[in-house]
């Protein structure tokens, strides 16, 4: 049945022009047409194989990623690839590896934080990868509290350097990717320690390992830290551990750009605003939504194409058993979380947008949006994020037993994408940023300061001005409900962005009615999951919850001829998805089969360990079994 | 730090007799004395340690499963153990292997529906392991409708033998555990076919692999079906694919309990009662039910004893960081886990005692309670594994970017639960289930027939007569809202059953005030998840739910004193946990930072491939960067 296409009578259902909806995912032609190039040159390319990733053991997995990071880079500069075409490259290699910290946090750290005199020094070294950089900046004890961190700059006017140092265990720099075993330098974060006052956590441009021979540099104890969850996933990176023992750097290797120390050891801030670090946060964040959306519409397309393959139940005389995806319990769970992939797709698109107009902003001395912009980011960081998470993992279960299997791909996407809910920021602490946010917000509310962006409705609502607040307790003892508000703020940012999404004109037969029903579906699926809030608040009737209840079940059943061709949407060819389950011809049994073969165990018919520890038990003649 | 425990503080806080909560947990003082004494049998003896078992590659993994199952059996015999000890043993090996399937399937299979001449025949050699058995039911294409299996057995009158074949790809079996590699035997689910007619289907005992060289028999074709899921975890086991091409038997391999195959071919119904088969299904669920508190449980116990360690934000005049169990945001998270292990455990007892009595009254032709039985096991099998999974996957995120280590014992603990959600019927298919018998049940209030047991409530509420079904649409069109009826129904069980335990006289020191404080976190924080329910339906007003939230805060204070206590409470080695972020003395920053050089990857400086594919980065002259 090879070449043949399993999905084709679904492909047909389709309502709408699939390849213009390929451009409103991809954001353009242009978009689409460099991810369609980009992406046929990794999936073509035998080095990029990735259907073997999740059975190597940890030493072979990340030589192997050694190898293809090399190779990587060797056809970026014979293709003379752009900088948007590298980027999508490494996006498609698909494969966590040091360089992803290299590119993403090394170089923006240096840009962001480094004077321009240090940028000219050390970027052109980065750029031509021949220094390769971390970002060293929680510890064995302090994650989420960066104020905490131990580690220790030390001025030493004698000699004009600084002194690094970990004075304490829980002071070891723990988790940095890239750290472990490839990086020989890492911006580090680290007390600034001036004649014994302690200046806060400032960044520090330290050497690690000798560019001759790879090895530690005196006084510094390095190593990865060991297995991640999952088979694969995050184990092709050195997440690693570091500890100085009084490393001595030049003074000149603090970056600078917002605070100096001078040669006679005076502490300043320059004239540069603060503000523009908040900037960096930004635009990291943002970049986390976007590939939330990445994520979530791998595990959705996934799952919806298993579950046209998938029958179960239902034959009629001897027919076919029905679709899986016809199941109203299946289209419950599995909808509304493709919904959820378009919604965040469209948040992400608007949140780049914000972060260029805040950037410009910025550099015209404008500060007046940073916080509402911060506050965006924060909460939709979280809420995708924890979505996305939860999602994988519900449509590994959509899949049933074989999704648990590897080759479905779906294990491993949700082992190498749930550390998002937990770097760049814990995603409950974040919420609680947002609550803050949104406290403040509030209280301010009839001082004659007008809320904007996101939280103008808070001006809005006139009734909001005459709540009484009755509150007894702090915000600490109400932690937990105010996290449930922030929730709700971010998911109201999400809706008003998809909406707003729709309001645009759309082109292509049929594509915004469809983004019409899945903006339905996302809301109405909210609504239904939190109707207890709107109901405490008479905002809805019992009645009315039903009705949109209803509503709900009649959208699914608008999307379901359509859930292929939705999905086919997002562009992603097979070496990309790297799952049987979602192949797209569905060829999903003959293949499922066919890959069993490859495990190590079936290298052999008999299995190694027989003769020591089977074979003993079945020859055996037992003369005190009681059992 | 050695020998000093980092926790004695949180312990000196507990307000109840510790001891006497650890016999409330294990059941009986003869049940505490001997899990105390087997789980020290194990913990002291290192051929049973796993705190390696994640950085395995496969063959090593299944290699060193073979050993620890062949000396666990030694161990059983040559200390006489008891059945209780032996099971006990295997439980604390905690190592899912082959001798699961043999016991807990293969065994129970021929003696639930063997004739007393075949388990005369089978039974012993089973007991004494000279033959290994698994349980051969799914296949590629079917797994929740076995009704659709696509296995044949077809009789041959003149050899009087079983024809088992595989006529289609998707009919080869597939997941059975204990296949791939090890099992000699297999009880095998096949359509029975005589002269051309189809009896539906039928378990059968067929020989895989010869008992002198393990090789698999002719017509036999077997493997191992490829990793899953996690690190360790379940790739401990041979999961396998198997396909048959016209493989014979002889006619009394064919399970003849209750349906038989004379030597003319002629299909006949003995006298033993169906019914009794389903006796089999109920034990099964009613073990994970049990199975559910103690993964849960394992979970939570980490989750606490780390959020007590770790500190982080708070610190005042540079003293200690607050403790993040100290956090409302965690208390919320983290509690009601603890009250649902706590839960579970008691509704677990009381599933057991609920299988006796149906299996003395299915001994007595007493088949009233089968069905409502059924509901119960099928529906709290399904809830109790739902929430464990995902409780799981909450205590990793409760432990921060640490609970992502292998180390922390979380990412091998979900990995190895999660199949607890698909196997002995997928979740959602058992809540439809227990869905229809609601239905059925609310359809006869009215003719006289009176609910019993789980169910009485139904009969006792007045409205519920008087309500008219105004549903215009099928059970299939509705089934998503169906099934969040099913599981309030058995929310409701498990919290009447904690509610009955605490009607018990439960002897120690504020042991009973403990339970019922954490009895109402479970039904409090149920009522605040599912607020929208109870307001739709005016059971609860707005100002009631509020309160309801309010209460649930104070128990979370009442109960953080007690936390660590309360989970010290079941008794878990640390061997058991494998966790260093759950260890009992809480010193868990000096053992994580020991254990990161264990990994394969820190067994050299310069890592492996840093000739061929960092080097030459390093060194490079590029020519054509325009990155």
């Amino acid at each position: 049945m090879e070449g043949v296409d399993h999905l084709a009578d679904e492909r047909k259902k389709a309502e709408f022009n699939v390849e213009a909806m390929k451009i409103v995912w991809a954001g353009s032609q242009h978009n689409l047409e460099v991810s369609n190039r980009i992406s046929k040159l990794v999936a073509d390319d035998p080095a990029f194989r990735k259907d073997d990733r999740t059975m190597l053991p940890r030493k072979e997995l990340f030589k192997n990623t050694l190898r293809k990071a090399a190779y990587a880079w060797k056809r970026i500069n014979e293709l003379r690839l752009s900088e948007e075409e590298a980027s999508k490259l490494r996006f498609y290699v698909d494969e966590t590896a040091y360089t992803d910290l290299h590119w993403g946090m090394f170089i923006p750290a240096i840009k962001g934080q480094g004077t321009d005199e240090q940028q000219r020094k050390w970027l052109p070294l980065a750029y031509k990868m021949q220094i390769i950089g971390c970002y060293a900046q929680t510890e064995l004890g302090h994650g989420s509290n960066v104020q905490g961190l131990e580690t220790t700059a030390t001025f030493d006017p004698h000699t004009d350097e600084f002194v690094i140092h970990s004075p304490t265990l829980t002071s070891s720099k723990w988790w940095p990717g890239g750290l472990g075993k490839v990086s020989t330098h890492a911006v580090t974060y680290a007390r600034l320690i001036i004649d014994g006052k302690d200046h806060g956590v400032h960044g520090f441009i330290v050497q690690l390992r000798s560019l001759e021979d790879h090895r530690p540099l005196p006084g510094i104890t390095v190593g990865d830290i060991g297995m991640k969850f999952g088979n694969g996933a995050y184990n092709t990176m050195d997440n690693g551990v570091l500890r100085f023992d009084h490393v001595r750097i030049p003074r000149n290797q603090m970056l600078m750009k917002v605070s100096q120390v001078t040669r006679e050891g005076k502490y300043k801030q320059s004239d540069v605003p603060r503000q523009l670090v908040y900037g960096t946060m930004v635009y990291v964040r943002q970049r986390i939504v976007a590939d939330a959306s990445c994520y979530l519409s791998r595990a959705v397309c996934i799952a919806t194409r298993y579950s046209a393959v998938r029958r179960q139940f239902g034959s009629q005389n001897g027919g076919p058993e029905t679709q899986v995806i016809d199941y109203k319990t299946q289209q419950s769970r599995l909808f509304p979380l493709l919904a959820s992939a378009y919604a965040f797709r469209f948040v992400g698109e608007w949140l780049e947008w914000l972060y260029t107009d805040v950037m410009q902003r910025l550099q015209a001395n404008d500060f007046s949006t940073l916080p509402e912009a911060h506050a965006c980011t924060a909460g939709l960081k979280s809420l995708t994020t924890s979505v996305t998470a939860d999602g994988i993992e519900e449509c590994r279960k959509l899949c049933g037993g074989h999704g648990y299997l590897c080759t479905s791909g779906l294990p491993e996407l949700f082992a190498v994408y749930v550390p998002a809910c937990t770097y760049e920021g814990d995603n409950i602490v974040l919420l609680l940023q947002v609550a803050r946010f949104l406290m403040k917000t509030v209280s301010q509310i009839g001082t004659g300061k007008q809320p904007v962006g996101t939280i103008a409705y808070m001006g809005r609502i006139e009734h909001l001005m005459q709540c009484r607040c009755n509150v007894q307790r702090g915000f600490a003892e109400l932690s937990a409900d105010l996290v449930e508000a922030a929730v709700a703020h971010c998911q109201l940012i999400v809706v008003s962005k998809f909406i707003e999404k729709l309001q645009q004109d759309i082109p292509g037969e049929g594509v915004k009615q469809q983004l019409e029903a899945l903006c339905g579906i996302y809301y109405l699926s909210l609504l239904h999951k939190h109707q207890g809030d709107f109901l405490a608040t008479s905002y809805l009737t019992p009645k009315q919850s039903a009705l949109a209840n209803d509503q709900l079940r009649a959208l699914y059943s608008k999307v379901r001829p359509n859930a292929i061709a939705l999905v086919d949407a997002f562009n992603y060819s097979d070496h990309f998805l790297s799952s049987i389950l979602g192949r797209y011809d569905g060829n999903v049994y003959p293949k499922l089969y066919e890959a069993a073969w490859k495990d190590p165990l079936n290298e052999s018919v008999v299995p190694d360990g027989y003769h020591e520890y089977v074979r003993p038990l079945l020859k055996q003649q037992l003369h005190t079994a009681r059992l």
